[in-house]
């Protein structure tokens, strides 16, 4: 395995998917230069986009092994290619629990509230915004008690563990969407916490949604 | 890594997350229990399964390591301790493919459509028969659309390469869903020739729904 070369994230600054490999870049100490598609005017359906990533999502990273998609796909290379700090953990069955826990966020919570869906809500089924929001605070609220659970048994200041791992690259991010949608979080306090301990991390700061160089305002703000 | 001791796997026949598991446990050629919970009757939500597991979900499996939940972890666990045959190609930016069209499949088109959501949208949205239809044709068309393209670029016979991986796991399953549902097929004919060569595989072929030990008429099916 070798260390990726130069690397251009393909992302946008509200997208969940794209924060998650923002913080397992920062992580890793690797530098990256984005490129922002604005989701809300369809740029990633634009067909030079569609040339290239015919998934037409965001993220995706340009590599010297090619354009990866899919944000925990992507991390997993990252975590591959350029092991230090790893962000899994050694035994097999660790990081089985590490990946579980990620999976419970990527696959059973975030792809029921991305912008997508709820466009088919609204447009498709004529779900108005408090059908929408209900919608929403069901499927965040679902996951995030299992979650709750699994962070009791196996966190240690984090979410698994002593350390920041895949999880808190997939935590922060849904976190920051659960409130953004307002979201009742009285139910989750271990998960609060541990996704605000990963939060407070400078690397994981500076990939804020609000710092990053699509952002409304972001010029304005401090560096 | 050690390979897993005996091996209980927690399923329901129709689940598409837990055909995946039982694909790749039988590709691995390791001999598992099974525990059938049926989740038209809510099973997975009895007290007992959810101490045992609080997400409520199938699959798990239990081993000698604990119990592992999500179907993408399990299959990643499987092929860290029992690596031969692989189910993950050698270099970074291939496996990086073969877990993005997996991702494609898991994130972006399964969680739409499986028994709980579908029930919200009917329940909660008033969404009728015709209605629902429409959403699943749309997510499973958009997500195929994507797999066609990658699996025309990376599918050598197999959906990626010439030899089953970890996205026959998911593949297979999907197309069994997408039939099940009378999801329109006629543009996707690299994916649907993938996995229909995947899904001759024996082993693959044993995984069927149909023939697990809780589908409606197993017994009298010829083994």
């Amino acid at each position: 395995m070798t260390a990726p070369g130069p690397l251009i994230l393909h992302d946008y600054w509200r997208s969940g998917a794209s924060y998650r490999v923002r913080i397992a870049l920062n992580i890793k100490g690797l530098a990256y230069e984005q490129v922002a598609h604005d989701l809300r005017a369809g740029a990633q359906r634009a067909p030079d986009y569609l040339a290239l990533n015919p998934q037409g999502l965001v993220p995706a990273l340009a590599t010297d092994g090619g354009l990866l998609t899919q944000s925990l796909a992507i991390i997993e290379y990252l975590d591959e290619t350029c092991p230090d700090p790893p962000l899994l953990p050694e035994g097999a069955a660790d990081r089985a629990m590490v990946r579980a826990m990620a999976a419970a966020i990527a696959c059973d919570i975030h792809p029921l509230q991305n912008a997508r869906v709820l466009g088919w809500l609204g447009d498709a089924l004529g779900a108005d915004e408090v059908a929408r929001k209900r919608w929403i605070g069901h499927w965040i609220g679902t996951g995030f008690a299992a979650l709750e659970a699994m962070i009791r048994q196996h966190g240690r200041g984090f979410a698994f563990g002593s350390r920041l791992s895949l999880v808190d690259c997939c935590l922060v991010p849904q976190l920051y969407t659960a409130r953004r949608f307002g979201v009742a979080l009285e139910g989750f306090p271990a998960l609060v916490e541990a996704a605000e301990n990963a939060a407070g991390d400078p690397r994981v700061a500076a990939a804020h949604p609000d710092r990053q160089p699509d952002a409304p305002g972001a010029a304005a703000l401090p560096a």
